[in-house]
Formats: C-alpha cells, structure tokens, sequence
C-alpha cells in the first residue's frame, strides 16, 4: 500500500547530489523498466533515495522539509538530468494523481510514476565489520583494482580479493597479465575476525570513488559479524549519508603466494615521472599493444619500441641498477603505465628474476635491501606491490 | 631529384605549432599512403611545413637553424603526436639514409622518410583579393557555417555560399530546415570586384577556428582578381604565417531571396541565456529531434516539451511580444539552440508570419520597427538572420 500524497521542498543541490549519485549505478540498459527507477521515501528524518539492479543496491538520505510522507518512484536518469539543469531555487516535489509534479522557480515537470508493486525489496547492509579512514579506503582499492581483470568468462579474475584477519586487510587483483597486492589496516569490530570475499572490481572502485575526499568519518566496511560473516553473500559500504551493497562473486580466487618472487637477481630504481613521459613517448611507434623494452645498466636505462619499419623510438633515463651488469626486458607498455600510475613514491623499484619472468614494481621503501651471500635481493617490505608478466623479446 | 642531406634545428613550441595545425587537415583515412605525409622545406629562409588531400591543402613557415638545405616527408599525424609529448628543448631533425633522425634531450626517434616522387603537386594561393579582420572573419563564418547541411548526396547545401560586390561580403549557409545569412564588410583590392563562391562549410569553418584570436593582422581571401576570379576553382586563407586553399564546391547554390518574409505579423524579443537555459531544460523530456512549442503572450512566453506518456515540461520566461494576442509556434530544439547560440546580443529578436511558416531570429538592433499602418513590422536592418522552419503543432 502506497501513499497517494506525497510533497516536499528539498535544496536543489542536496538533491542534485544524491539523485545523481543513485542515477550513476543505475544501469543503462534494463530487462525490467522497474529497475529504471529511484525511489523516494519521505518520512519525518528527511528524504531517502534508492537504486538497485538485483547486484548493486544505493541509499542515500538528505534533509527536507516533508509536507506528506510518502514513497514514490521516478525514472532515475531522468531526474538526475533534470535536476543538474535547475536554477539553484528551491525544489518541491509532489505526487499529482499518477504524476510526479517537480516545481523549481519557473520551471514545472511532470514525470511518470513508476509503479512500485514489481519493485524488488532492496538488501538491507550486513552488521557492520570494521571502519576505514576514507582516503586511505579509495587509494587502495584503487591500486589494486587496476589489475583485475574485465573478461566476464573469468568471473574470479573480475573481483578484488579482500582478506581481513583482524586489523590487516589485504586486497589482490589479477587479469593473469599482472597482479597487484595492498596491505593494510583498519579497525575490525572483533580483533578475531577473519574473512575472504571476492568483491566486485567495478563496483568497489565506484564506491571508492564516490567517497567525498574531505570526508573525515571513518568508512564502514559491512559483511556482518561473528557467524555472520559474509552470510548474506553482500559487501556493505557506509560512507556519511550513502549505503552501498554489493553482491560477492561466488567463484574461487586463485591462491597467488606461488607467483611472488622471493628473492631478485637484481633491482633497479627509476624516478616515475620521467619514466612515465618517455613510455608515452616511445609508445608511439608501437603497435596496439605490442612491447617497449628495457635495458638497465649501472647508471642508465634505455627504453625502445618500434622495429625499422614503423619507425623507432629510443629514450635515456637516470636509473639505480644493483646485481647484474645488465638486464633486458620487454613488457606491455599500457599495463607498465598502469602500475607506475598507482605508486605513490617519487621513485619505483623494480625487482627482476630474468628476462622471461616476472618482474616487480614497488614503492621506494626507506632503505633498499642489501645483497646477500648469494647474490641475490630479498623483497623489500612494502605495502604495495605489482607483479609484471613480461613479454618476449624479439629474436 | 631531393636533396641527400636535410638538417635543422627548431624550437620545440614552433614545431609543435606547425605540425599540429597541418596534421589537422591530414584525412584520417587514405587512399594514396603519400597523402599521410607532412612534406618539410628547409631553406634559407627557415622551414615549410606542407599538406594536401587533393581538397585542401595546408602550408606554414616557420623560423629555424637551418644546416642542410632540403626536403623530406615523415608521416604527419605520428610527428604531430611524438612533437607535442617531447620536453621543451630544442628539437634536431636530419635526414639519416632513408630514415628520418628526430633527437631531443634523451629522446631519439628514426621514423621511416615518405617517398616524394609519388606526391602531388602543390596548389598555389591564387592572388589575393581583399582582407578582413581576422575575428569578424572567424566570427562571421562560426555564425553562418552552423545551418550549413551535413548531407554530402546534396552537396551544393554543404557550402557556404560567399557573395563579393566590392566591399560587401555575404554569407549564406542552408540544410533546407534553417538558413543563416551573415552581410559584412571587408576590403577588396579593387572595389569594382564582384563573385559568387560555394566553399565547403567544413573547411572554411577549420580555416576560421585556427586564426589565432589574438591577430591584429587581417586576414587575406584569395580567389584572383580582375578576370582571374574564381579561375582556379580555389579559394585561399592566408592568416600569419598560415596559407590554406580549398577547392570550391562545383554546384548551384539555391536562390534564397524568396524565402526570406518581407514582413511580419508579430515580432518578440527575449533575453537569450535564460531561454537557453530553459530550452535545455525542457528537451530532456523530449524525444530525440521532437519538437518544443513556444507560446508568446504579450509579457510571457512559455515553453513545453513531452506528452502526458513520457513526461512533460514547461517553462515560463518574461518577454515582449507585439502584433497579435498570442503566437503559438513549434521547433525542432537543436536547430533553436543552433540560431540562439550564434546571436551575439543579449536579446534575440524573433520575427513571425503564422505558426506554419519559417520565423526569423535576429539580433536586437537599436531600434524595434514600429507596427505599420496594415498591422505588419518590417525585418530590423541587422547584419545577421536566422531563418528556421516551424515543426507541426500536435492536433
């Protein structure tokens, strides 16, 4: 049973807000026109918005001032649209018989009502499992999402793998190609907890990026609590007024210990931001693609790409090279800039086996690991690391 | 015979400019790979920077240490793009066998030399027959060159129709659902010169968006004088150190005297931005190309889009109407927004016969025309008119 009198006077930006950020999830196509919509309760607390697809769900409150209390659905795009090119007045929203009346200065909308009887119930966010501080919730999970694969016929290289074993997060993408592993801490509600969930990589990196930068409440993290873990097959997010649940990917995350190199025949450091323009530059003379190589000797690192043909690109750098003479390798440039991208030192390290296995990147740490009796380099200890596949050399 | 060996050494600024701004005109896709090129003249008075399509060709001079003399082809849109990545050092290009040698700071680049034996001659500027100020010409062209057709099966409606009587130039673009007309002066070289030219919109257009905005020097229009007029079916733009020549389009432009009323039986003025503002707002509940209906009244206008299934919006706007007690009167959106965004005054000047006949929009000249004795206005003598055709009102 719906209300048939709803009306309320709300901020055009407070709504611009929260209606666009609903309407973002929405999805674009749909098999059923319900899932189109945003609904909107009105109640004595204000107004709450909400979206969902059957995966994600989004809840959002703001303040108004409620003339009637009600709940009533609106195409959410639609809205959204609107509502971006209002003049900056108040907005009042009301339901006139089937239609919902939008007023706002000299401008007058009548929008369909989406009838919500075939509206699914919307998930409710598992107990909450522990909080995050929000900037460092965003930049994690955007390092790391930046490896996970985008091939719908690998569902388990799609997630982000989340491992909480009390204060310690750990988050690991792969696409097979390259891999990349952030540890972390953040406040569990149970120091026991213990978890694996396989999230979403889309849909976690929209919820990191949604979370407001000046923020400075703690992130809720929610996939319940005690036997409650991950019960709900849900990944909760609550950021200030939003609520986000995500379905879990129901498939296995392939245990990456085995891929880690232990140690390194060498290592070498490279400023990033040099770097970064000369793969922008010899990258284009490559093929869609196709390889730039390296090669790092003591104080230098050349960079090439291209073959005689296409034409030939070759850049110098500065560099640190430790335990080999020399070493030659070739990667992909696209996801080599995809793992410079998401280090936040000035500087990267790379640590290499040989030329045909992969190598890692890593932020600077505050001293670099000294040779061993052996030869070789252990890991140094960060909190992120970014395993690289190479490619084959020519000939 | 080409020259063995070419050198120089450019600023990387310069450079960029050039082969920026001639890549540009370089089709995307080729049927002769030797139109790809940027053909480079380096002589004692610097360097020439080249392109041609057999439609238009491009040509800029810019200064340069030249060592050796000659001429050399590289592929336009890879130097373009390698150019505007390198650092802001001194750019050294030389002929290396058959490679062509690119060197800055760290950066070195060999890119394959385009044979010149296959590559077409060149068109010259024909002698030039007037200037102009250089933003009146890029302002005039923006203003006629949005109602120009995008249907290359009519091609004489992808012109801009320029029409020369001495010191007055006429512009006239026309898809056959709205027209524009732009009159000017400009200084021919003689005044008793007269012509009639269709230039490809697209091109004239490009001509007058790469005039720098902050040129003090005129513009230079070249199509011959006295008996040469038109002779080489070219027409040439020569703005600094920029020469382009495009070839005329060889059809019939249509009479457009006819079309335009004499007289009106209402006219309106509106402020434009907020009806700008409005227009935007009220198409997002239309259909794509469906139409807005504009009722005038004598203080208000009020505009509404959408039907009572889709949604439906209404606007109301201050305006001052005269001639009739309303005027209710429809129109495709986008065409509206076109004309409304190339008026350069505050308020726009609509003038109307009946809601089934085209409508002009004008910019507000000092003075509105006085109602006639017959109950008619006549057209404000402005420099510029939008002429745009009425959709049918439902029902």
């Amino acid at each position: 049973m719906e209300s048939q009198q709803v009306s309320f006077r709300v901020a055009k930006d407070d709504l611009a807000h929260a209606v666009t950020w609903v309407a973002r999830s929405l999805p674009n196509r749909v098999t059923q026109p319900v899932l189109r919509a945003i609904v909107i309760t009105a109640d004595d607390n204000g107004l709450e918005f909400a979206g969902f697809d059957y995966e994600v769900s989004t809840k959002v409150r703001i303040s108004a001032e409620v003339i009637e209390p009600g709940r009533i659905a609106v195409a959410g795009k639609l809205i959204a649209e609107i509502t971006n090119t209002l003049p900056n007045k108040p907005v009042e929203i009301s339901l006139d018989g089937s239609k919902v009346e939008l007023r706002c200065g000299s401008s007058r909308f009548e929008l369909p009502q989406i009838p919500l009887d075939d509206y699914p119930q919307l998930p409710t966010l598992p107990e909450v499992t522990g909080s995050i501080d929000p900037q460092l919730f965003t930049r994690a999970t955007t390092q790391v999402a930046s490896a996970a694969g985008k091939d719908d016929t690998l569902p388990m290289l799609t997630g982000v793998n989340m491992e909480i074993t009390g204060r310690r997060l750990r988050l690991v993408a792969t696409d097979r190609f390259r891999l990349a592993v952030r540890n972390l801490e953040w406040k569990p509600v149970s120091e026991s907890i213990t978890a694996k969930l396989l999230i979403p990589a889309k849909t976690l990196l929209e919820n990191a990026r949604s979370v407001d930068p000046h923020l400075t409440d703690p992130v809720e993290l929610a996939v319940g609590t005690g036997d409650e873990v991950g019960a709900d097959g849900l990944f909760g997010v609550h950021a200030e007024n939003r609520e986000t649940t995500t379905r879990l990917l129901d498939a296995e995350f392939p245990n990456i210990q085995p891929l880690l190199p232990k140690v390194h025949n060498a290592i070498a450091t490279v400023e990033i931001a040099p770097l970064q323009e000369a793969i922008r530059r010899v990258s284009l003379v490559t093929e869609r693609n196709s390889q730039i190589r390296m090669r790092f000797t003591a104080e230098e690192l050349t960079l090439s790409a291209g073959g005689s043909d296409a034409g030939h690109a070759e850049e110098t750098l500065p560099c640190a090279f430790r335990g080999r003479d020399e070493m030659v390798i070739a990667f992909n440039p696209a996801y080599l800039k995809d793992g410079l991208s998401v280090i936040d030192t000035d500087r990267v390290v790379f640590g290499f086996v040989e030329s045909s296995r992969p190598a890692i990147l890593l932020p600077e740490p505050e001293e670099l690991p000294e040779q061993t009796e052996d030869g070789t380099y252990a890991t140094p200890d960060t909190d992120f690391l970014y395993l690289l596949m190479p490619v084959r050399l020519p000939g």
